[in-house]
């Protein structure tokens, strides 16, 4: 850079209207005086000015900054690393692609590795036509690209009563979002002919897990998509190469990745990971099967757990809002707890069964703030409170808690896990 | 998997509907005939059957399957690693996402390394508030994401009249397409005042190519980014980490990469890379320059020029269509060389300024196909043929061509590239 001397910032008056963002001071005195601090932290130094040197030659594959270093995490702790769930960061996720490297997984027997020259896809059971279908058969169908989240049932499990998980990423990591390609299951199962009377599908997964679930024909035939793209290149492993499922709105476990064999049926298989696992326990005693559909849910990823915000003024408060049952409509803001709610901006174009990004331009005073989002979807459905959904639901349910999420900005500037 | 005995495929009556797509014999047959071959290329073999044996462990930032090879490639060869093109393998592409490990790069003096505590933005010239920024300063700020393309005003190059190229990769590899985060130019130029009679910016990146690109303030003011996500993590090192502009729909030079200077003015500056550099020779003996809007283009990637289609049947002729005027109304197909005209489906949500995905459903009867297709944009504007575009421009003008493109299917299935 060329020696600059420019004037230093006048005040700004007022510092309350929307269009002033740049705090008197917070510009070039505080940024002059840290401007020639030695980078920490990395082996070798980057040069102190990189116009003055040649850069790295290209690569064909190339990866992130060094400097980066946003990470999945691994829970629970005490399990083996082929079993359990490794979380997004969602407290440092910006727009609404989850970077392939970084969307969630769930394992019960590890990453299956599969060669996709040697996958093959069987479709069979109440069908006029059964078909082993390779995947250079299954590239050449008619296809299309759509960009969905998944998410866990699991996810926010830790909200229901346990001691409070310290960051966005331990709360909500098991949702992510990305545009998926593949072949409509419908055309696959309008090929093989539907017999008469056959009403539900089994897709089996080829891990270890037998990851088996049933899947009524209606959701089949409508949107659910036979996938072998994501986020622009072949699926990640993690999330199922070379074929998986993806199922639309629907819970996580359902969208069957590695994905070998789909029987037609007239019934539900009744599966142990559909009859046994993956239900809910009601207050009454009773439990919830098939609980398929996630419900309308939100929570704000900036400012959130375990983040530091350097001092009063301008934040800009961001999060994502999903629904399971469409578009979201709107997400309000709340920065008191829940008393009084505001509306926020959705990032367009907002799209149905996809994560959808909303902004909140905030002044924090440097008092305490209670920060909570709710997302209201195309339905018309509202995002409950913790308490309303202990009411119904009980305190058993395990899965699909899309409660209200509550953050504690205190007077330091950290930020807590504030459940009510 | 279990063992299965499905009863073999029924031939399909005709084969001439919409909606068969598997051909007799395509199915069971040739599938499990090569069931059981062994994978070459890779040192180690997976598990015959992945379900049998335990899967990998869980990492906090997973890579791609090693049996994925998509790479860029670097040209021209001649030149050092650190100055020339590296690019996207379209050939390969899904849906609209551009994976940022397959983002075209364009250097002029490799990749700038830069540590992003360390880096600064001047932002001064004609303003009445010149400030030096963060990045934390300038994270904090309200932010956008936009899904755009970017162009390199070379692509194409080839095509003119040399050699053609023979993949998509080389005759169009150097556009791509992100989600991206930041800052609205227009913010930033309100945070800090533009003053009466300033109508240019002038934007430095911090790389060794002495990269400054004039702007006029129309465009800052209405739809430029200053970002630093790309598909929702951080810009890659290749493409302007950590801070670069983003110009809707322009030529990709002016997005600035590596930003750490905007001078304000009141004309441009005229440097070399706009006055001498990234202009055009016109017939007539004078040159453009300042030719900043990518008009309407599209390419087909598949079937495109190196692949092979393995004998007739159904096809999906699929590509990218996209224009720097606006959104992409229509995309048309052509599989006799421009005689007739079809219209494809377009992959929606179509946006502004971004790749729209292609779609066209193909029969291949086995004989010789010239495939093409053309983008009409919401301007009305037509993407032209080689002819026409050669008639105004000449043979000279280098960079901006976006002319049709023309892939021809031998009788053997093999693909080639065809400029008329």
């Amino acid at each position: 850079m060329e020696p600059v001397t420019p004037s230093p910032p006048e005040p700004i008056a007022g510092n309350t209207g929307r269009r002033r963002f740049l705090k008197r001071g917070l510009a070039l005195g505080a940024a002059l005086a840290t401007a020639g601090r030695a980078a920490s932290g990395s082996s070798q130094q980057p040069p102190a000015d990189s116009s003055k040197v040649l850069g790295r030659h290209m690569v064909p594959y190339p990866e992130r900054s060094r400097f980066e270093q946003a990470a999945k995490k691994k829970g629970p702790p005490t399990m083996p690393d082929e079993w359990g769930a490794n979380f997004t960061p969602l407290g440092e996720s910006l727009g609404i692609i989850t970077p392939s490297s970084l969307f969630y997984e769930v394992h019960r027997g590890g990453v299956a590795e599969i060669d996709p020259r040697t996958h093959r896809l069987l479709i069979h059971g109440m069908v006029d036509r059964p078909v082993i279908l390779t995947m250079d058969e299954i590239k050449r169908l008619p296809s299309v690209s759509r960009t969905y989240f998944l998410e866990c049932s699991g996810n926010t499990q830790t909200e229901w009563g346990a001691p409070a998980a310290p960051t966005v990423q331990w709360t909500h990591g098991l949702t992510s979002c990305a545009e998926w390609t593949g072949v409509p299951l419908s055309l696959l199962l309008r090929e093989v002919g539907v017999q008469k009377g056959a009403t539900w599908i089994l897709a089996e997964g080829a891990d270890a897990s037998g990851n088996e679930r049933s899947l009524p024909m209606a959701k089949a035939m409508d949107d659910i998509l036979v996938a072998y793209g994501q986020n622009g290149e072949a699926l990640r492993p993690e999330n199922g190469y070379p074929l998986r499922l993806v199922v639309p709105g629907w819970e996580g476990n359902v969208n069957v990745k590695w994905l070998r064999r789909l029987t037609v049926t007239d019934r539900p298989y009744m599966t142990r990971i559909e009859a046994v696992d993956h239900t809910s326990l009601m207050p009454g005693g009773k439990a919830r099967r098939f609980m398929f559909v996630m419900d309308a849910k939100s929570v704000i990823t900036f400012p959130s757990g375990g983040q530091r915000l350097p001092g009063p003024g301008f934040f800009e408060i961001t999060g994502l809002a999903w629904s399971g049952r469409g578009r979201v409509r709107r997400a309000d803001v709340s920065t008191d707890g829940g008393t009084t709610w505001r509306e926020a901006t959705l990032q367009e174009p907002v799209l149905r069964f996809a994560h959808t990004r909303f902004r909140f331009p905030w002044r924090w005073d440097g008092r305490e703030a209670v920060l909570q989002s709710r997302c209201i979807d195309e339905t018309g459905y509202v995002q409950p409170t913790l308490a309303a959904l202990v009411k119904v639901r009980g305190l058993n349910s395990t899965y699909h808690n899309n409660a209200i999420q509550t953050w504690k900005v205190t007077a330091d500037g950290s930020v807590h896990n504030a459940r009510a």
